[in-house]
């Protein structure tokens, strides 16, 4: 692209999205970066909110657009950001989540053990910085906090950075949930600076309180969807199961032979960089075609599972505010086993057990700082006549049992 | 589902389509309309419009819902239509697209020559007919316009029906490209019933040339746009590619078992029932996987088509209003024959020639009827000062060169 | 009009409202609904936020329609509503604020002491009664909740009701303050009715904890902006020099014989009916005007008032959670009565002090009760991780002084 | 305002609106400014269209708001433009409008005869030239044409101004007519200049279509609106029957002493400087004040119109394409006269002849100017299968009589 010309990218969301660094339009363009396009956001979620089927790259897309926009309010304001600081932030962010793998979170730590999406992120901004002949420096500083302006990573990952703004504007956005719409304009325009730390204008506290609001319910009403967690459930199954036949030298062609190799393949741990292109090209696309072609394989656990998410004929689910006794669930899986004629060592795997978390908000690891007008600092919890109280700090969890109907 | 109960389904696009015939649900269950979800409504739109990813599925529930409500209208404006009759003709439209295979428009007639989709659809109806002991008998009557209220089946597939209606919707939603938004609430409060035939009440004549310049409008800026037509050809060519190599029998395994299959395959043609269940296997995922597993393999061709539509690396376009010379397009496969080593007689491969062509409304083919309120009839294109006239009856064509950068 | 007539409405809010009952239609063409033509909905608030200048007219209509959608919901739950019913409750959500004067809030009691608008509407709808052959006895049974199917008059005047739902979507909509806008259609969907109450779904209890959260955003961000306060204020002390001016004889035309008339009446109390035709006269036209016509009357204190109010030139504002203290109030009123030349018993038509007071939720007060899956009802405030807990009960009160800038 | 304070206001239409100019600010809180808080832009639209009641002093905003936007991406394009030309702009389509009275168009040389509102604009400028040392002299010359860089003066006033696109926008946002939507934020990022005129670059031919075809539903849908038609030619027969009745010295004291000035005023013509001050005390309240004061007037024509307007029970209207005959037209007359009891002479106040006329796109007038990717210009009806085409040029008239029922 030549420096003089901007590109403009329709987005349903924001309208329209600029680009006008050739650096970032060179790493947009990419294969690690159009990857993203055939690894869905929300994995499952569709099953439930057949809208919400937007890409990684589409959220970066929007969270690289929600960077342009705060950084121009905080020079707005008077906060020295200089262009290489600006391009190197964006381009921190536009990557934060590249590292993630197909149906990210239900298969982290799954399919490719003990190896985070945050970790392969950076692994992959330091390949792009060679490649770029050193031209992420600054972004990768800025994204491992290694930067004098730590505001700036706080943008990045911190309690109101704009990775988090995206997804639930995104995600309420395509899911049709509009009352996870938060006020992502309004929030930004209230973003400052002070101590070196990013802060909220006192007169966005009702804004954040809103955005606190719409996480809570978002992630009730869709993230913990028990059809979602029953959908990803069935699929770590899918994986585990998977990995077990193998082990026993059972025959297993995927289809793929990038899932192939990941699913014979050992732990991955420190050795990961010397996978990382083989990781690079594995997407949704593989797995699903794992999954279809897997519904006719012999084993009648794996084929059960793999039909069953297929064909959107899910496990059952029992949900509940306590966790569901030993003998309840001991009894459930032999009368499975049996009426499936599995192996009682087998039944957890069509008897699933699981529990879904979450915290309003906690203030020993969050930290939403309210700069008032006198200069003071609170946490947003501390500030007069709360609605984020003391008592939404306790995680809240649910129980539930994902089962197969006999 | 019991006969009681309403299923509610949050869209986007429309806010909660509900379902309440437990019919309906349980045709909207099976996996032949489940796999609706594994085809993507606008095939590659998504390398333009990141956020057209939405699915086949999606637009059917979409067009289901308009469905519902211009059934509403009808009856409030007294004409009169059975509780069959309205199950029936939602039936037919959520079943109207259901034959599309992967990539639709783009792969039709080309994975599986000589069977248009709808032939496919109608095949599909029948089998389930059979499966719901004729419960989709009316349906079927509707959709190939053998019932006597023609006017149900106008609105299944008409100028005006529900079909266009939601995807004009729909696509500029997700694409966000907000022109070519329609007003489809005001349309349907429009539509009345006069002589059988579904009509336009006079007031609503704008609104009408506004559906017009839309559609018009997302064609040439989307549909037809010249990224998303040449990644399509690009798709096309390794489907010819695939098939030419397999009847030399050159090994070609693409991981899907359904795309072995479909590419070893002759011609269809008639008996097409018998592949059905098969065809019914095959969607997005196959075919992406397919051209995924051909990046690496031997043959220069197709190796260099898959691994430009996987990295998003296309080929350059070239578009004009006039036809391009033979001379010109036979020195640039010359050339590209020299410059990348392959046989002249599979230049073709990598210099794609094609035309697009799109009408802005031809009253000879279409019919959009205007109710007067003096109870006279006549064509959109013949009220008084028509914004929709004469002119833009003619088919306009553009004519494009897909060629490989050297 | 034809009893087979709809009558269709744009609203930028809700899309189209549709009238399809020759009763109502004769209502709403009734000079004592038109006239909440001329009557703003949020008084003040458009000095703020310029887009809210609608009408009492336009939310009334909107709240008929949230009604025809809450009622449609029921129905299809199975909950019988009679067609009488279903006209009664739509007229008395139509005429709810029928009784409403210019400035709505801000002048009740001041202009007329001792007549709540609730009052008036319930008199509005007894004149109407009788012109319109008892036709609206039904209605007048709902309203004053003596009719056995409570939930309807839960639905005019509850913690739910379409009033509130329909003026927090339509004031965050005008204001542009996106953040308040609640979820009408779902909270609408999950109403039932259980005991003759109308009560919420389970699954309803994110929306309904962000029904309130907006409530609180909206009454502090907007309701309750500081210079929405100040010319409220401003408008009640002129309406006060304008009677004590009137008391002492001065002469004081202020262009409508209305407003003449309630300047210089005496308190109506229980004789207000006699007095009815002349307030149906009485809107914001009138009152306005005669600010404006005293911005040139020799009363000093008059004339500042008006001309401030008129030109958009406020009162300054202070405001703290804590009272002001009495020395200080002395103190500016003193000084401001010295500068000014002024009588110091007249100081307290330029140094207004005030208190705003606002409760998140008090469930002491209000009822929103939930209904779970197994049969129990409880309150929002005690359903397990509330998070509109205790602590939100209690009102919080900000104090605040208005003062002329010297 | 301390310059380095941004002030942000809340738009239902574009979200935020910021100024951050002192100068902008202080023109914004002057009284002739804040005077068009209190005219609606849209007259009598708010009788179809219950949510147009917005005001000029909120489209003034809009059209400020858009001419940020449209400098910013001139600028983006490397059109020089600099920080004076760019406050001198924005005052120049902030003040366009100023010179609007009350009904704006349908009382224009009605109430002062021979004083365009573009001229009082002018003169206003000049007024707040002289307030603010000068000032505004740069806007003044944009303003009126007399700048160099003329595409400043096409933004404020040309075929594709911001004023015009912050109408149709504006107006389709609060009447609910979402097919009057335009692009405007697509055709904002289109213009570039050209040899120092504002063209669209090619891509935006279907943007520009879709402009005038939202244009186009518009005005016969909403402007020209039979009911809205009627409404306005009562008043003009108001305030010419109160003339007349002036000049033959009836009393006729309308409780604003500003109408009551107009009335009695004759033309203005090169004198109105000397009326200016008067002019900005005259708003929407004097002239709604006036009917609801002559309501009770004893001459019979005048109460019968303000009684029709003020409670919306407007005369009948007849709509045709063709013009009434002379002689049907008398006959209405002769019998209206005739059971109304007023003098032939004076029928012509209850049965009001008229003409609306609209012309789609007329390059004899209007040019809009497409930038071709070869340099060449064209207007937009003569590109390629133009959907503007000749026959759109041609004014479409229709013909209406608006009566008393009797």
């Amino acid at each position: 692209m030549p420096s003089s010309i901007r590109k403009i990218i329709n987005d349903p969301v924001y309208g329209f999205i600029t680009i006008d660094s050739p650096l970032i339009y060179r790493i947009m363009s990419h294969p690690y970066y159009q990857r993203l396009r055939r690894i869905q956001q929300m994995a499952f979620a569709g099953l439930v909110y057949p809208g919400a089927v937007h890409t990684r790259l589409h959220h970066s897309l929007g969270a690289y657009h929600l960077m342009c926009s705060a950084l121009n309010t905080l020079k707005s304001k008077g906060i020295e950001i200089t262009a290489d600081e600006e391009t190197a932030a964006k381009i921190a962010i536009l990557l934060h989540d590249s590292g993630h793998g197909p149906f990210s979170h239900a298969l982290e730590n799954i399919l490719i053990p003990g190896v985070h999406h945050e970790k392969i992120s950076l692994l992959i901004m330091k390949v792009l910085n060679e490649e770029m002949e050193g031209q992420l420096e600054l972004a990768i500083q800025i994204f491992t906090n290694n930067y004098s302006k730590s505001f700036l990573y706080q943008l990045v990952s911190g309690q109101l950075d704009v990775d988090r703004m995206d997804y639930l504007t995104r995600d309420s956005f395509f899911t049709g949930v509009s009352e996870g719409v938060i006020g992502y304009d309004r929030i930004i325009k209230m973003l400052t600076v002070h101590n070196n730390q990013l802060v909220v204008e006192e007169k966005g506290i009702y804004s954040i309180e809103k955005f606190l609001v719409a996480r809570r319910l978002m992630y009730w009403q869709v993230y913990l969807h028990k059809t979602v967690l029953c959908a990803e459930k069935m699929l770590v199954k899918i994986i585990e199961r998977a990995k077990e036949l193998v082990q026993k030298n059972r025959s297993l062609p995927s289809g793929s032979q990038i899932v192939d190799f990941f699913i014979a393949s050992p732990s991955a741990g420190d050795g990961f960089h010397s996978y990382l292109d083989k990781f690079m090209q594995l997407d949704d696309y593989d797995v699903m075609t794992a999954i279809k072609n897997w519904q006719h394989h012999p084993d009648k656990i794996l084929s059960i599972l793999c039909h069953g998410l297929v064909e959107r004929r899910l496990l059952k689910v029992m949900l509940q505010a306590a966790p569901f006794s030993a003998g309840m669930l001991e009894e459930l899986k032999a009368r499975i086993s049996r009426e499936k004629g599995i192996p009682p060592e087998d039944a957890h795997y069509l008897v699933i057990e699981g529990m879904s978390v979450n915290t309003t908000y906690d203030p020993a690891e969050e930290r939403i700082n309210i700069l008032f007008k006198n200069g003071s600092v609170k946490d947003i919890s501390q500030v007069d006549n709360a609605l984020i109280h003391h008592n939404l700090s306790a995680p809240v969890k649910k129980f539930y049992i994902c089962y197969i109907n006999t």
